[in-house]
C-alpha cells in the first residue's frame, strides 16, 4: 500500500515519536523545513520532554495517531530520532492507521515504525531525512522529493554517482526493501516488532558504534536467521566509532567479508543512506529492481501500485 | 546437573572463547591465578589473535571441547570476556559436554556460554570472576571459592553485609538464578541462545552503557516477554557511561522504577556483581532461596542435588 504522494504546499505534520529537543533548535528546524516548500502542522507534544524523551510515551504515541487520522495532513516526517519508539509502538491502533494510510518519513530509531507500520499493514514508509537533518546536500533532497512527492516514486538511484559504492556477487535481482539502523532492528528481535527480511532486500546503516558491536549485531541478525533468506543486501553509512580505532580490530571491510559475503547474495556496500551528510531515501516495504550491469536500483511495476 | 567442586591444588583449565589480550598481561594473570592456590592448564589458543578474538571462532570452540575433554582437568574459568562467544557457540559439541561436566566460570561476554549450557544440558555454571579478574577484594575471592570450590555450592550471600542493595517487593520467594551482562542477554534474542528467563529469577548487570541504551535493553527484554515471567530480579553493578550525564537523562534508578518495579516483582538492586572491584559469583541454574526478612540468598535443597 503505497499512500498518496505531496506536492509543495501541502501540509507535513511534524511529531517526535522519540528523542525531545529544545525549543530553539525545534523552531529554527522547523522553520528551515518550511522553506522546503511545505505548511507544516506541528504535533502537540513536540516540544515535550520526559528524560531523553519527547513526553511521555502515550502521548508521543497520541501525536503520532492524531497525524495519520487529521485530514488536514498529508504526510507525516518525524522531527527526530534518538531514542523511544519502541516504548511508544504497544500504543498505536493500526485499524486506524491502516483508514488513513500517509507517507511517513524517518530513521535511526524510527527504523523501528518503519519497519512494523509496513509489516503489519503493507504501508510503504520512507527511511530518509527527518524535520531536524540538514537538507543542504542536493542529492539528499532530490532523493526525499523523489520518494514523497509522487504517487510513483518514479526516482532511481544511479550507483556509478557515488564513487564509494562497492558491489559484490553481482546477479541483478528485485525485491522489496526493509530495514534501516542496525541497532534497532537488533533491539527488535525476540518482540512483536521483529523486522522481516524473508524474501526481501535488506539495508543497514548504523553510526558511532565500535567494530566489535556491529560484528555482535551482524552475528545476532546471521543467528536469528535474519539474513539467510533476504534475497540482498545494500550497506550504507557505518561511520567507525573514532575511539575504537586501536590495535587489535578488524576493519569494517573484514567484518562486511566474514558475516555477509559469504552468504553470498548481490550486496551493495558504501550506499549514502544513514546519519552521513549524504541520505538518500529508501522505501521500506517498496519493490526496487537492482541492475548491476546498468548500476541502477530503480523502482518496479508494483512499487506503484 | 552440578559439576564436582574443586579444591586447592586441583587443576583450572583456562579458556579465551572470546576476546585476546597481550602475552604479557596473560602470564602475569594466570601466574596471578595460579596463587591462588590452583594448578593451571592453559588452552592450546588462549594466546592466539584475530582481531579483537582470542583466535578464529572454530580454535576458540576447540579449546572449549578439549578443557571439557580433557580428564586433567577439573573445572574451566575462562581468562577474560570482551567479544566472541556468539560467534563461537555454534561449533560446541553439546553431546560431548554433557558427559564430562564441570565448574565452569566467567561472565561478561561469557554470559552467553553460560547460559546456554544450563539451558541445554541443565549444567550449572558459575556468574564469577575470570583469570583476568581482580582477586584483591576478599569478598569476591571468598565468593567464588565458596561457589565453585564445593560440591555443595555452602555459599550464602548476606544482603546486610552491602550498604548499597535496595529491596523493593519484599515477598520471599525460590528459584533457579539464570542471567549475566544485560547487552549480551539482548544480543541473544532471537536465535538459538536466546535465554529463558521463565520461572526464573533474572540477574542482570552491565557497564560503560548509556542510559538510553539501558532503556532500550529493558524494553526489549520486557516486550520479548523475558521480564513478565521472572519470579523476581537481582540488579548487580550498572556503572554508566562517563560521558551520559547531560541534561536529559533519566537517573538508573528512574529507569528501574519505570521498567522493572511496575512488573511487582521482589527486585533486589545494587548487588556487587558485574563489571565493578567487587563481583560476588552466582550460579546459573542454581535454585536460590531469597528470605526478605533475614536478608539473605541461600542455596536450596534441589541445588545442592
Amino acid at each position: 500500500m503505497l499512500a498518496h504522494g505531496i506536492k509543495f504546499g501541502k501540509t507535513v505534520g511534524i511529531i517526535s515519536p522519540a528523542g525531545c529537543d529544545d525549543a530553539e533548535i525545534i523552531n529554527k528546524k522547523i522553520s528551515d523545513f518550511r522553506n522546503l516548500g511545505f505548511n507544516v502542522k506541528v504535533g502537540a507534544h513536540v516540544f515535550d520532554k520526559y528524560g531523553y524523551l519527547a513526553g511521555e510515551d502515550k502521548v508521543r504515541a497520541y501525536d503520532l495517531m492524531n497525524m495519520f487520522i487529521d485530514d488536514e495532513v498529508d504526510a507525516i516526517v518525524c522531527f527526530r530520532g534518538g531514542y523511544g519508539s519502541a516504548r511508544m509502538l504497544p500504543y498505536l491502533d493500526l485499524g486506524v492507521i491502516k483508514r488513513h494510510p500517509k507517507i511517513f518519513c524517518g530513521y535511526s530509531d524510527i527504523t523501528l515504525i518503519l519497519n512494523y507500520l509496513y509489516k503489519k499493514l503493507g504501508l510503504i514508509t520512507f527511511h530518509g531525512p527527518m524535520v531536524k537533518s540538514d537538507f543542504s546536500d542536493l542529492t539528499t533532497r532530490d532523493s526525499f522529493f523523489n520518494a514523497v512527492m509522487d504517487r510513483s516514486c518514479n526516482y532511481k538511484i544511479d550507483l556509478n554517482s557515488f564513487d564509494s559504492v562497492q558491489v559484490h556477487n553481482t546477479k541483478n535481482i528485485s525485491g522489496k526493501l526493509v530495514g534501516g539502523n542496525l541497532s534497532i532492528i537488533c533491539s527488535s528481535l525476540g518482540t512483536p516488532f521483529e523486522i522481516d527480511t524473508k524474501d526481501k532486500i535488506l539495508f543497514l546503516e548504523d553510526v558511532n558504534e565500535k567494530i566489535y558491536s556491529i560484528d555482535r549485531m551482524l552475528t545476532q541478525l546471521n543467528l536469528a536467521n535474519k539474513l539467510k533468506y533476504c534475497k540482498g543486501f545494500i550497506l550504507g553509512n557505518f561511520t567507525p566509532n573514532e575511539n575504537d580505532m586501536k590495535e587489535h580490530n578488524f576493519t569494517l571491510n573484514e567484518l562486511i567479508a566474514q558475516k555477509i559475503l559469504p552468504l553470498r547474495k548481490p550486496t551493495i556496500v558504501n550506499l549514502p543512506f544513514g546519519h552521513e551528510h549524504q541520505n538518500i531515501t529508501l522505501p521500506v516495504g517498496g519493490s526496487v529492481k537492482i541492475d548491476f550491469e546498468a548500476g541502477l536500483i530503480t523502482p518496479v511495476k508494483e512499487f506503484v501500485l
